[in-house]
């Protein structure tokens, strides 16, 4: 028992597994678990249409994946249907798509290929990784400051650096900037897959700099860059410009050994401006 | 008389202008000019199909659009087809394709809704721009180092900050930064189709590390952020991560008054590593 709920967390591979139904759709079930405020995370229904990108596609990991969110659908079932767009020798593309009660929720683009252990060839480009150790960070609460329950947080860990974790004593550094890490329930291994969740785990950014409401995703574009190490990744969950009542953010994850797996942007909704 | 050619440049509005068809698909016309290496540019293809989603859904302006492109079309007639997945109060998302030939080349999620001159509520993410006048940048000429005529060059002004204009001389800072102003035929004022356009203009900002030949883009996700000014517009293009012969840009644009208007990523192939 490890959950207020009195529910053991469950794991990713199971929350996110998909029933094939005929050649081209298949059956998902959106766990009551894996939400914030009563509606999923779009990183893990991101996910499930990657996995459903490598059952019907020709090379086994996602390259690149790019989600609209048309309308947050309900835990419970939801059917995802997926067309190869082209398979090509070293990469190919597949349309894929999440609805619910015969509506479309997601529609995602993906870009499969195939991934290695590859190490950096150049990275002065990036931003650098959070100095703590994963030891040294505090696991996340499941409760937002204004009292909201974030259910997905008894089922991850996120543990944030403590300059980071400032507003949830409501004094945000004003950086937009939350450096830390995550681990799946049960230390899961990552894979290409559930770096698509990984990428959109962490609380907004923009918490960091002032605190707002729900912060719906319109778009989110996430680039799967290597095979993950086993064990917990670090992340830098970014924000770059608040104008207009809509926000950019930028995610970074390096596996265990220093390793950039996977990084991200999406534009959301925000009621600050 | 301004191009090697010999012929006038031809405004973007033109070359990008589609003939509607049928109430969801239109005629579009791939122009000889406007390629790298014989192969049109991807931003200039991103910007038809994001023209087609204004065409065809309930909103005025491209808020974000994400592109997967399976091949590359030739210069000459292209068929484009949108469909309206949703058309929400202040937002809707619009599924579009590239065809040529009955190949699909490009397709593209598009969210749009309805965007103002806004001002930066909070920008303390976001890189600064080059301080540089239009005036004291120089004008990319439409040859690469390697004796490359890049067309597209000849048709648009694409200037570079002296510290970013090593490479053509064979020297790059090491960077992966590329610094500057744009600016359409006839300086065409900017609008958010264009913009479209704008994040894929320069030169890819490896050419600032590591001389490579071609790049291809396998995806390239653009925020439009607000209605530009009229006059060019200042460019920053970076790169991110070379790893395993794939190598991550963002594209920051603001427009003549210093206001952010668009950003992009993407993801491409490269020789290197």
């Amino acid at each position: 028992m490890t959950s207020s709920t009195g529910l053991l967390p469950r794991r990713f591979g199971d929350v996110s597994a998909l029933v094939q139904r005929t050649p081209l759709s298949f059956d998902a079930e959106i766990d009551p678990n894996w939400v914030i405020g009563g509606k999923p995370n779009g990183g893990y229904l991101l996910a499930m249409l990657g996995r459903s990108a490598i059952e019907v596609g020709a090379h086994p990991d996602v390259l690149a994946a790019s989600a609209h969110y048309l309308r947050a659908p309900d835990p419970g079932p939801a059917v995802i249907e997926a067309e190869v767009l082209r398979a090509g020798r070293s990469a190919g593309q597949v349309r894929t798509r999440m609805t619910q009660g015969g509506e479309t929720c997601v529609e995602a683009l993906i870009t499969t290929g195939e991934l290695d252990r590859d190490d950096p060839y150049w990275q002065a480009g990036l931003p650098s990784f959070g100095a703590r150790a994963f030891e040294d960070c505090e696991r996340l609460a499941p409760v937002l400051p204004d009292g909201t329950r974030v259910a997905l947080m008894e089922q991850i860990e996120v543990r944030l650096e403590p300059e980071a974790e400032g507003f949830t004593r409501g004094v945000p550094s004003g950086r937009g900037e939350l450096r830390g890490w995550l681990s799946l329930p049960e230390g899961e291994p990552f894979d290409p897959v559930s770096l698509l969740f990984a990428v959109d785990a962490f609380p907004p950014a923009t918490f960091d700099i002032e605190l707002s409401g729900w912060v719906p995703t319109f778009e989110l574009t996430v680039y799967v860059r290597a095979l993950p190490a086993p064990g917990p990744v670090r992340v830098l969950q970014r924000a770059q410009l608040i104008q207009g009542r809509r926000v950019d953010e930028t995610c970074f994850v390096w596996d265990r050994d220093g390793r950039p797996v996977a990084q991200s942007t999406q534009l959301a909704g925000i009621r600050l401006g």
